[in-house]
C-alpha cells in the first residue's frame, strides 16, 4: 500500500498536482463534449419572410431569387424551428393534431424530396379540415396514418433524426404560429427521445391499416 | 517544475495512484449529485382512483376513508401528475388553455390552502365554458389573469417551487386525461424552468388588470 507520507515531501508536491491535474483532465473532458441542442421558441412568433430559408433547402447552393414580400428576413420562432426540422438528415417522425401551416409542410415535402424517412400520425377529426397540408403529404408519397375517433391525438411533437426531441403546445398552424401563446422545447437528450420514440413506434403499429380494416388505407 | 521522472520509481507510482483517484473522486462526486427529476407521462390514464392521494394532501397524518369507488388505486398517470404538483411548498405557476379536471382543481386549491403562492393565467374564452375549474379557483381566493382575445393563450405549463417544469400537449381536463393521447414532460432544469418562468412573468404582467382597464378584475 503507498500513502503519501511515505515518499517524501517531493512525493507528495507530485502527487498533489498530479490529483489536481486529473481532476482538471476529467472537468475539461466534461466541458468539451459537444453540447447537445436546448432550445425553447415562443409563438407568437415575430412575422418573418422564410422563403429564402425554403428555397436554400430546396434547392441548397443553388442562387436564392430575393423574395418581394415585404416582410423583415430577421430570424424568428417559426424560421428557428423550419431549421431544426430541416437539419433532418435520415428520418423525421412527426405526431401532431393538427397541421395546416404551408411553409412547414412544404418543409417536410422537401425532407421527404431529399430522401428522409417521413412518418406522420395525425387526428382523423382535423386531417378532413379545409387548409389541413396532410393531402399534399399523402400527394407527395409521404406515410401517414391516422386515429379512429376516440378521443383526439392531441400530441405535438417530432423526432429529428431519432435525436432529436420537438414538442410542446404548438399546433403547427398559420393561426398558432402567428396569433397563440405557444411554446416549443427542442432537447436532444437520449433518455426523453426514446421514451416519445417508443409512444410514436406505438402509436404508428396501433394506427396501422393491416392492424384495422376500419381505418383509410395509407400512402 | 516537477516531472514524476524526477521522483523516482515510487513517487511516480504514488503520482499515478493519486491521479486516478483524483479522477475517481471527480467521476463519484458527479454521480453522487442528487439527480433531477426526469419524467415523461403519456396520455390516455389508465383509469385509477385519487380520492385516498387527495384525502392525504388534505390532512396529512389524519386517517384516511376508504373510497367506495371501484377504481383500482394503482399509479397511473393522473396521480403522478397530482403527486408532482402536491410535492409544492413554495409556488405554483400555472399556464393553461383549459382546466377542468375537478381532481387537479382540487390538488391546485389544497395547495393554496396550504399557503402556496397559487398563480394561474389562462384563456379568456374557455374559462367561460361550463365545467370549467377556474371560477372554483378564484372563489378559493387563488390569483387568476386572462388574456383579452387576440388569438388563444394556448400554453400548457406548470412550474413547482420555480425549479419544476411540468410542460406538454395535455390541457388539465377529463376528456384529455381519460380519452387523448396526450404528453408531459417533467424536467427539473434551471435553464428551461428560467425560460418558461419568464414568459410566465412577461404574461401575467401583461394581463395585469392595472395594465390594462378592459381585462376583468382579477382576485
Amino acid at each position: 500500500m503507498w500513502v503519501p507520507v511515505a515518499t517524501g515531501r517531493r512525493g507528495l508536491t507530485v502527487a498533489i498536482a498530479a490529483a489536481a491535474a486529473g481532476l482538471a483532465l476529467a472537468m475539461a473532458a466534461l466541458r468539451w463534449r459537444r453540447r447537445p441542442v436546448r432550445e425553447v421558441l415562443f409563438f407568437p412568433s415575430q412575422p418573418s419572410c422564410t422563403e429564402a430559408l425554403l428555397a436554400e433547402a430546396a434547392g441548397p447552393g443553388a442562387p436564392v431569387q430575393p423574395c418581394p414580400c415585404p416582410l423583415p428576413r430577421s430570424d424568428c420562432s417559426l424560421s428557428r424551428l423550419l431549421r431544426r426540422l430541416l437539419s433532418a438528415r435520415r428520418s423525421l417522425d412527426i405526431c401532431l393534431f393538427a397541421f395546416s401551416c404551408p411553409q412547414l409542410g412544404l418543409a417536410v415535402r422537401l425532407l421527404h424530396r431529399r430522401g428522409v424517412r417521413v412518418r406522420v400520425v395525425t387526428d382523423a377529426q382535423y386531417m378532413a379540415l379545409r387548409g389541413s397540408q396532410i393531402g399534399l403529404l399523402r400527394l407527395a408519397g409521404i406515410q401517414v396514418r391516422h386515429d379512429q375517433g376516440h378521443g383526439y391525438m392531441h400530441h405535438k411533437f417530432a423526432i429529428v433524426d431519432r435525436r432529436m426531441l420537438i414538442t410542446g403546445s404548438l399546433n403547427w398552424t398559420t393561426q398558432a404560429i402567428q396569433t397563440n401563446r405557444e411554446n416549443v422545447l427542442v432537447v436532444e437528450d437520449a433518455e426523453y427521445v426514446k421514451l416519445y420514440l417508443d409512444e410514436f413506434e406505438r402509436i404508428w403499429e396501433e394506427y396501422s391499416p393491416t392492424n384495422n380494416s376500419s381505418l383509410s388505407q395509407e400512402q
